[in-house]
């Protein structure tokens, strides 16, 4: 099972859930995190822009490749809304996975219930911990309940 | 033509698409723009819920039978980003087009640019007034520019 | 905007919800509600069965017709399960539905809930009256609230 | 080859065809079939409610992550309807594997002939043991009949 | 409602359909059936070949442009076979409707029913005569059946 | 790459092409070519018709679970088109394939260029032999050409 | 019936075509074919761009809602190389109709036909002259020829 | 991840791309660049044509088995534009992976930064060098920018 891990880049969640989930052969998937690479990668392979909109434009495309093959390819779309940010790009993959009827599993804080009700009522699952999301993952995958 | 408005409800931005394109034969469409009906409605109509969670649910599920028909009859989707608030469903909206190969047109002030460079990179124009969406239309349909 | 009624043919409700939903502009359609003749109307026409197997099989794929292009020609699939009989086929157009990702409403008394759990988990509305429906219907089209 | 097998879980049918169809490489899938498991899978992991209509929203939701992918996946699907229980959801799994249009083969006993005659007019066979879909299964793969 | 009527164009079944049809709302669709035009077709408009294996090409290229159109916009393909010829073509659009899931009327003679077999399996109706498809055609638009 | 071989069950075309391109890797598929086996298969199984329609019809549904997936799943078609018989499954065949967009490959003798102009105009290539189609399969592969 | 009509803008070939099918009931589309309007309307409308790559960029994209809504639109897509230029943006829409599998009708004088022959390949008809279009529509529409 | 490199067959780009992915676990696919037996694959196979249109069509098509499966199978698209020749078919195939949603590369010199707007707008990278691409292809499987 392919499972892509979007949004959040600034804590350990993907590494809590790709560790809660070894040995259930899950074949994990996630934007580039090192978030310099990621906002500079346009430019620094095709050339500096003036224009800060260019600038990101280019990088945004790029990145684009990556999500947008990881987001199709993937059985499961877990999407992660931290606490600060404006985190569009983490609501425009939901969207994307909504669209493209792909399985969504949204993780975002009480805090946050009111303003995410459009992308929830779109998931299959709503959740607050990685270690809610290795329970799916392993309850989808083997039928088995934790505790 | 056949244009659905997604985004911000809080100023006249549709309106001023609308008369703007007058005479244009386009057939707009957008969300329930009354705050407290889109909030409410599920529970008026399906019976109340104790928790927050499961009121907000019923009404967002009850809106995307609105939302996503519209997104799927559009030729063009158009999403502002306001100045305020977390505005997730928009960029939900701006994936989904996006998944579904639909135009793209985005509306935004300058102080959005980067966090919204993966949303605007997926779009066929970024804008940041509903007059440029309007000479946008114009074009589109007649061939005319502004001026 | 096109509205499927499938399910229950037993009960006024179809004409209560077209009743209901006048002045709106709904398109809607129905499989054949003639039990008698849903039931033989591929012999009827294309000839008689010695097996009952057969006999239903050629009913049951003639209405297919119908049903299938009703289906997916729909904006909104509307689901009744009634009190009585099987109704197999109902939730079958109910899986038909959510497998072309058509918005679902589904409608059925409390002493079905958890029976239809997985019905219901595809909808993006679970009612118990033809009035809900309507009221849901007027809400999508003009974003009226009932009261 | 991926074959799902749908439908009721009380008896050792899955079993029998597993076991039947040893050596022909298929590739199996299933539901949960612990009946427990299955119904509160969606508050174990995600939280009590405290209505049954949510608590059973919640598991009906997670279960469909993977019931829904392994349709979509499957080169074939069968499903079986028991005796007993209305069976709504085997329903659903059929009429989702038509929209999608795969090869459907149905099992039941022939006193669900008639309900069930909209499901089998969809299905490109329709059996009553176990041993039949094993059948099917090694002549699709093989050309050999039984005997 | 769209109704392709392919195959045979030797008789008048066309234009039996069309006129058992009147008032039922039925926009039909055909090839064109004046055979010298439909053969000569490319090479008319588009230079002569000195080879027919070419000169049937541009017709049958030119021809598909009508063709798979009509299909394609079709709600419902009947296909009838004659008594005479080969009628690939026709078995050819059989097939092509049938991928395309739409719903299938076979025509032909009970001499016929033996090669025939893998087409009717396809179809949703199995017919004799021109008089049953505009029964089948009543019957699914209103639900009224002979007699 | 996975080739399907529709068509002619009377000759040993098949086999010239397997073992013709022994080497290139190609996974090859196809009916079941044992006629009597292709014939019975449904009523070997689910029990025997006392109509010919019925008996046929059952073996040609359960024979369409082989085909169509091959189909389906197939690169590349080819569809034979032997001296005798109808062969209406042959252009069944080819005409689904068109409409998935599955590149198709005919052949077939010169006695039946005319009658096949629609098959092969939508064909990306028309032989005569199976050396013919294994030197297309060759060149495909790995670009080399006969001699 | 819906035709787009691609490519060259500097000669009358598209009033041509429109005012020979005049009757016919076509409805034409095609993209802005005023070239400075083309080329400067991304900053006519959404502001100068300093560098050329980025001015074109925002116009081909503006252009692009135009352009790819009316090819999804269209039921024939025609496209017209003409003897200057390196016109890729015409070849583009030829492939881009060519994976819809929208009829494609190619125009272009003898000189053209070496480095057009994967264009005219995938084409229903090849001409050279916009009469010879008209005549097309007209057969395709009424089945009648010229002369 | 499968990547096809389309377009310029005459400098060695293809080359210097496949060396400086090494490692990186891509599949490349490409047309048959071998320019001779690319133009005579169809007559050496199938025999010979008189007219020099049909040589090139039976050609054509031939070319089109290898590069419709590539280009649709493909994650990514590369498609380079060289300094000489018209290349339809270049823009042909961008036009192509576009209309699927595929992501594509664009590879060209500056001179030709006007006339290839429209595909630039369709890609979602701009290249000049095989360098690039092979940095692109590395950041998007890696996350690591060169330098």
């Amino acid at each position: 099972m392919r499972v892509y891990l979007s949004g959040e880049i600034h804590t350990d969640w993907r590494e809590r859930i790709v560790a809660g989930a070894e040995g259930l052969g899950v074949e994990f998937s996630a934007p580039v995190t090192d978030h310099d690479a990621s906002d500079d990668c346009g430019v620094a392979i095709m050339g500096s822009e003036a224009k800060k909109f260019w600038h990101d434009h280019k990088g945004a495309k790029l990145n684009a490749i990556r999500t947008r093959n990881a987001i199709e390819a993937a059985d499961i779309v877990v999407v992660r809304f931290g606490e600060k940010y404006k985190q569009w790009n983490a609501a425009f993959d939901a969207g994307y996975a909504a669209a493209l009827g792909t399985p969504l599993v949204v993780m975002h804080g009480a805090e946050h219930q009111h303003p995410l009700k459009e992308v929830d009522a779109a998931a299959l699952a709503v959740t607050e911990t990685p270690e809610q999301v290795v329970q799916i993952l392993r309850y989808v995958l083997t039928g088995a309940l934790p505790g």
